[in-house]
């Protein structure tokens, strides 16, 4: 039988999925204050910089919060950040019980809210729906323990594992539906990565499309080792908040450089690996930007170097049930390839789920 | 609510299943017989030229069966083929009421089998699960109305598209639980076919290896539009019941026919097609030597020249959530391709299940 608390934390899971996007590096977290088995607050944490979940859900509560239970996602903050400790302020409040679904993995937390609380003669009980809570923020918690954005690649093929037809032609494989889903991820991530071959094919405005909210547009990042990208490329000329980022080496011309600043993007520059851009490296520098999560769009080459270096922690593959053939047409993940079947990437905690007309993929790679 | 009819004709179903593999080209049914609330008799067809499903419950049932209900998959026929026409047996046998799936598609049969029971003064009811008995007689279904075998197209990948690695390892793709469903596919098949250059290159025996059951073998047919079969291929030197079929074409070399036909193999020549094997002509040979099925494990190229010659009525397709890369490994479909993906081969009443670690699709090509 389901308990009570499950059901008022699912609550409280639901709530932090709202922020969805908007608190990027933040967790996303939510809040359900329950007194005498009515719900009276409920809260979470809407953008970067505003009240954490238990204050909004403080300010939302109905009647007198004393001696009530807070049900929260994240175990309460204890540290001055952008706004005052959150353990202190259910103190101040007198909640009577604090269920909590994970520990804060951020090393300036990890625990100590919680002993506060128990400090002051607050009960509190842990881990309910630890995984979903966990899976929620899993951005957030490969970030603060890293300090390197959480890396999902995208791929989109055929059932016969094409992402092109022979003559070049991806637009496109997949259904509308499947094709929101990514503009809900684009939403979601701060950044956004593809390679140059993409930005020459293509020329992609790799902007986030939603009807039913306000998207975010992710930061583009372009990996283009010799800084190949022309000046009037989609990615160079938008009207976005959100920047657009070359990376590349010393293969790159100076000139050319001099002008994509003049075009307000930003250049990085990385050691060359295999001639090419170092990816590990870039993710370490985005991390110290704060970025916490890239969502990896490339084609197949980008793709492999991806996979082969290590960077990417989640894989969300859609396949389209329809069969196009073609010797020569390209392949999600491309580049040497492995050379034997033990060597494969295998992904773990695999979900599969029937996006409209599409079936989409999603796991992570074991390391 | 779910009717007791459809629970009754579920256990027809089931029972049905109980035949797959023995009864080619014959199809799947099964019966059960009720009387006052009580099964009293259950019956399937178990092989070709064994007594019918409803004879085979009138033999197994426990009391006298007059003034009940049967419950029969597939309309009963009413012609004198193999055995007497079982609409008499029913008639003979005093039931009063008869509920069918579905009718018989055999153009022999096409309702008279009902016909004869309502002309009796048997009550009938039909399309009680009737999607579901169309389903599990797909292959009788096709074979009867066109004699041709339904061909299902089976594929293996990896979740970015490979059948093999870069340096051709395949072996394997997919983990133990996918290959055991191929072991049961080939066991409900007549035949399975590939090319000459999976033979050349992996020299499979193309047997059905399962433990639970006494597997049947499928006639080995081998599209090798040159003959270049070594005589020494396991597929040419095997104990097994079932026969190995060659299909070539005038390009073949005459004393290596005669060497083949040595060897116990069955020539098909085919008039040449875009200088290969004519497939939509072999599938009519086939269709004419009583074979209703062919699981198609072909190459990429074969794969290709199925699906572009309409012969492909389902495709299978195993996903294996793992990751290998490589430009130049072998994908399912190879071939050409085509050129606009409004013109790619699109499957409809799509299934996905998982099994074990992979991921498997059907669906049925379009037209």
């Amino acid at each position: 039988m389901i308990s009570i608390d499950t059901v008022y934390m699912q609550r409280a899971l639901e709530l932090s999925k709202k922020g969805i996007g908007y608190t990027n590096p933040n967790p996303l977290v939510g809040a359900v204050i329950v007194k005498e088995g009515r719900i009276i607050g409920e809260g979470y944490h809407k953008y970067l910089g505003g009240p954490h979940a238990e204050i909004d859900a403080f300010q939302n509560a109905i009647e007198d919060v004393s001696g009530s239970t807070m049900y929260v996602t994240l175990e309460p903050c204890s540290h001055y950040g952008r706004t005052p400790p959150c353990a202190e302020t259910i103190v101040k409040n007198k909640i009577s019980k604090v269920v909590v679904a994970t520990t804060d993995p951020n090393p300036l937390v990890a625990g100590r809210g919680i002993q506060v609380l128990r400090e002051h003669g607050i009960e509190v009980i842990t881990d309910i729906l630890k995984d979903e809570a966990m899976k929620i923020n899993e951005i957030f918690i490969k970030y603060i323990s890293t300090k390197k954005p959480f890396c999902i690649m995208k791929t989109a093929m055929t059932l016969d594992g094409k992402i092109a037809t022979a003559s070049g032609q991806s637009k496109w494989i997949t259904g509308e539906a499947s094709r929101t889903v990514v503009h809900q991820l684009r939403h979601r991530v701060s950044g956004i990565m593809v390679g140059i071959g993409t930005i020459l094919k293509d020329d992609p405005s790799l902007t986030t499309r939603l009807d039913a909210i306000e998207g975010m547009d992710p930061i583009r990042v372009i990996v283009d080792s010799k800084a190949r990208i022309p000046l009037n490329a989609k990615v160079l000329n938008l009207k976005s908040n959100a920047k657009t980022i070359i990376v590349t080496t010393e293969l790159a011309d100076s000139k050319k450089l001099k002008a994509l600043k003049e075009k307000n993007a930003k250049i990085i520059i990385t050691p060359l690996k295999n001639d090419r851009v170092d990816l590990p490296y870039l993710m370490k520098q985005l991390g110290e930007m704060g970025m916490d999560s890239i969502l990896l769009e490339g084609g197949s080459e980008l793709n492999f170097s991806a996979i082969e270096s290590s960077i990417v922690d989640k894989v969300i593959a859609f396949v389209a049930p329809k069969i196009v053939g073609g010797k020569l047409s390209k392949t999600p993940v491309g580049g040497l390839g492995i050379e034997h079947l033990s060597e494969a990437y295998v992904l773990d905690d695999l979900k599969v789920s029937i996006v409209s007309e599409d079936i989409m993929i999603e796991g992570y790679p074991r390391r």
